[in-house]
Order: structure tokens, then sequence, then C-alpha cells
């Protein structure tokens, strides 16, 4: 198998735990750091992988083969993808959809001119469902795609029902309608607006002395989060929130439903059901900084997103095993 | 868009004719010609247009981008496959999992030696469910990979039953078992047999004057195709089988189901529910023709398989579109 990848995790949250994780399970390739804007004798990894302040990590230039960036896509990544892409090949996990080809723009000057090369909007969505939502459509151009979310926690719906003021601590789930499901599985190609497709379910522990029906009118009537959905309020306490709500479970469907020949229905669908969501990206994370450092290898620079990498890259197998035992 | 790719399909059954509608789906691409062993004369095609004797074929190397290979895995494609190769761009449904190692090499020197592109292997299964597999265990390296056929017409097992003596027609019915895929769907990394997955359905015609009870018996202990699952036997008449069993569904599932972190079960399915199994396949191979013709465009050769071929390069849609409007 020759040397193994050598990688280093930016951002130690749940999704660079996850990371460090992932790498164990991954022979070729072994962790050499993690970088945290924390100091670091606070910061305890789950193997003693050591720690380093991420304002050194210029020091490391050549102790690492891919970074894997694990900060948020609001506030860390717009700033450190392309700051990282000048020194390293990187992974990321960006999700903001509407800012992805200026997100793409910035990585991709910074990438070039490090000589490196950057994979953005690594994941689920965007992602595995990004490939399938490509896949379906030039299969099965006349036809129409639909993605389901859920049942599954939304960090970014949580957050922001938390900022709501008088809500001490809250989780978002977003449900796909069964009914929406079953009729696109159908193959009958539905018109479905964005209050059919899902809804959202609230838990919310109030700050003492808070108006619920208040709290509750906030979040029903919140533009873009919840106006147009039908959502749920449930008040509990403190203690149901981490005794029944801490896990984060998340997957969802995307299906794409066309016609060929004379008229026959072709269903296509993925499905994810994953108990933990961001174990799970993490673990995709890892599979494409395989690919990452095979592009590089191959002396490719630039911004790449998961439509660009052929996928016996991500394999550690070799091209002709990958021919004889998964073809 | 600039010219369109030209297509050329060798063989005009079910695949070819699909090939043929699939190509009208697609506003990028303009068939050429269609050749064939048959009388020309002989061939009508759907949109009317030419067919010309296989045997001429060397005079349209100028006229065609890609050529479709649209005959059989056990006749045809092992003799075509490299005979085209050498002369043309390719796309071929080569599907004797078996022997696609020896297959690939064949083709890959015909390819390399003619300075063509000859992408093996495509269609759903081997296909888009080899990509699945692929993705499967790269993402998830600690778990089990599942695929289950059906239910849907298996036309390799229905050739088997007809060659039976006393047989006139059959159909055979490839059925997954619910238990079983309920089980992997779970989660639960179930040990499966053979038997356990999938049951076999056959509705057969007798000749006059066969005996039923021989060809059950002929069918019920066929090795291979028969004897090692459960499979049921039923007689129909010639106009039963013609009313009843002249579509050719297919479709099926899979599944990969793996541990991330401290245990987390992760799930991932993909699933097809095919009205036209030639149909769909035939979609699939134009799909992967554009992506032959743009890799022939940067100047490689040789023999591919999904494995090798960037996810983009399958849509009409320019990068900068693909991660606006689908990543």
């Amino acid at each position: 198998m020759g040397e193994k990848i050598r990688i280093g995790i930016v951002g130690y949250g749940n999704l660079g735990r996850g990371v460090e994780h992932a790498i164990t399970q991954n022979a070729d390739m072994t962790l050499v750091s993690v970088f945290s804007r924390r100091d670091p004798a606070s910061v305890q990894t789950l193997n003693g992988v050591p720690v380093h302040p991420l304002a050194n990590i210029s020091e490391f230039k050549n102790d690492i083969d891919v970074l894997i960036l694990c900060g948020g896509s609001k506030n860390d990544l717009p700033e450190q993808g392309p700051a990282m892409a000048a020194l390293f090949n990187t992974v990321d996990s960006y999700d903001t959809h509407a800012k992805i080809p200026e997100y793409f723009d910035a990585v991709n000057q910074a990438a070039e001119s490090g000589g490196n090369v950057a994979l953005i909007s690594v994941g689920w969505d965007p992602g595995l469902f990004s490939l399938n939502r490509l896949f379906g459509e030039a299969v099965l151009p006349q036809g129409a795609t639909y993605t389901f979310w859920g049942k599954g926690l939304s960090q970014g719906h949580s957050d922001a029902v938390r900022r709501i003021a008088g809500v001490k601590g809250a989780v978002q789930y977003t449900i796909p309608v069964n009914d929406a499901v079953d009729q696109v599985r159908s193959g009958s190609l539905p018109t479905l607006s964005t209050r059919q497709k899902h809804t959202r379910e609230c838990f919310v522990v109030l700050e003492a002395g808070a108006d619920a029906a208040q709290v509750e009118q906030a979040i029903l009537t919140m533009p873009d989060y919840f106006a147009d959905y039908d959502t749920s309020v449930s008040f509990i306490t403190e203690a149901e929130l981490k005794r029944d709500h801490a896990a984060m479970p998340h997957g969802g469907f995307v299906i794409r439903s066309g016609k060929t020949g004379q008229g026959s229905t072709q269903v296509i669908e993925y499905s994810l059901k994953l108990e933990s969501n961001p174990e799970f990206t993490s673990s995709v994370l890892v599979a494409y900084a395989r690919a990452v450092f095979r592009l590089s290898g191959q002396g490719q620079t630039g911004a790449r997103t998961v439509f660009d990498v052929a996928p016996g890259l991500l394999s550690p197998k070799m091209p002709a095993e990958l021919r004889k035992e998964l073809l």
C-alpha cells in the first residue's frame, strides 16, 4: 500500500471528532495533527493525537497531504477555505447552497496560487445527494427530481429557534410528509409546495418567566425557516431535552422519476438513514480526502466538487480490483 | 451548445431501439446511423434513421463520434467490443460479471491501438449499482453491501428455461424476499444465503405432448440457475404468456449498512423501479456516451468503466451550472 496518506484536521467539534474516528477505519491513512483556535491544552482528542494552534499551521506544510476543514459554513469556512487552500490540499463540507459559486471562486483562486487541490461542499447534501440529482437528470432527462430531508435534527433550524428571546434550549426536527413521498415514488411526477413536502417539529425549553404563547408565535411566523411549513411546537424541560434529544439522526431521499420510450415510468431513489449525521458527513469527507490526495498526485490544481471526481478515486482498492469485485 | 455529438448504434434489438428513443431526449446528440448484420432493407427504425450493413461500418469512421454497442454479452460483444473499439469510441453494456477483467483487457488493447476511448459494462448492473457498491464501501468501510434484484424479468433465466426440451415459451421473474430486505434495511448486518435473498417464479408454455412434471423437475434442479433457490413453476397458455408477460419490468436495491464512531448505524440505499429494463439501460448508455465523447476530446485513450468517469461528464450542463443548480 506504500506510505500512508497524512491527514490534518482543522476544527475539533462534532465533525472533527467524526473525522478522527473515520480515519481509524481506513488503513491507508494516518492522522498527523488536529489544529484548533482554542488553547491546545484544553482540547483532548479521542486517540491522543497532538493538537496545535491553528495560527502555527503553516509550519506543517511538509507533514500533511490533505487537510480536512471541519469548521462551520457560516463563520469559519468563508475565511478558512481560501486561506487553507493556499497552503494545503483541502476537503471541506461548505453547505450554504446559495453561496457555493462565490465560495468556489475564492477557493479556486487560492488553490491555484498554492498549487493545491481543494474539494469543496463534500458530505451528503451537498455531496452524495448532489451526485444523485446529477445522475438522475443525466439518465432520465424527461422527468423531475425531488429531495426530501429527514426525519432528522436540523442544526440551522434549531439555532434559529434558540436565538428567539425567552428560549433557553431547543431542537428542531424536519419530517418528510409520507403522502408526498408516496406520490413521488409512484412516478406520478406531482407538483408539491414547500408545505406539502415537509413538516417541522420544535421542542423548546423556556427561560424562567418567558411567555410560551409569544415564543410559539415567534417560531410559527419566522420567515424562510418556519412560515411556509406546518410547524408544531412542544415545550419541554431541560432534563427532557438532554434525555430525549441529544442524538443527531438525519437522512432523506433523492428521487428522480422520468419517462422513457413510449412512456415507460422509471423511478430512481437514493436514501440515507443516519443515526449520526456528523459521523456520516465525516466518513464522506475522509473518503474524498483519498481522492484529493490522488488528484494532487496527478499534478492537478484548483477547486473541485464531487462532480469532478471519478468514483474509483474514493476507494483504497486498485482499478483492477474494483472491476473484478464491484463492477 | 456547438456541434451535436454524432452517435451510431450497432445492433437493433430492444436495447438499440431504446438508445434511438433516448437520443431524442438529449438535445446535444444526433443519431447518424444504425448498423446491423441483418439485411438493412428488413430493419425499420423508429425515426427513419438510415440502416447500414455492419460489414461496412469502417466507412463511417469520420461520421461518428461515439458508437453504442447494443449486442448481447454472450455472443456479440466478446468479438464486437474489441473490433469496434479499434475503430471508434464505444460504450457497451457487457454484463457477464465473471469475465469482465478479460473483456476489459481485450477492449483496452484495441482501444489503445486505435486511439479511442471504450467504456465497458455500462447500464444499471453492472453500472449504477456498481457505483453504489463502490461509494458504499468507500464511505462506510466497516459494514456490508447487499444487492437485491427484482421484482423483474430475468432474460438469462428465461432463456435457460426456454432451452429445456418440451418448453415452447417461458418467462422467469426474480423476486427479492421482503423479510431479507427488511433485515438489511434495519442495519442489523444479517448473513443471508442465496435462498434467503431471492425467490424465482417461472411461467411456462409447454410444447404439445410435453410432460409437465418432467419439465418442472428439470427447472427446479438446474444448477446455478434454480437449484439454490425456492422456485415456483406455473404452466400457462401461449395466449396468457403474450397477454400477461410481454413487459420487461425490473429493478432492485443496493444497500450498504455500516457503523461509524462509537457504533452509530448508518444505512445507504439505492433503488430502481423500472417499467422497462432495456429502455432504462439504453438511457444510461446514452448519458455515458456523452462522457466518452468528452474523455476522447481530452485526448484520453483505452478502456474505461463507470468507476473512471467523473459524474459531471454525464451532464449536458456546464460545470458552473452544475455547481449552481445541483450541488
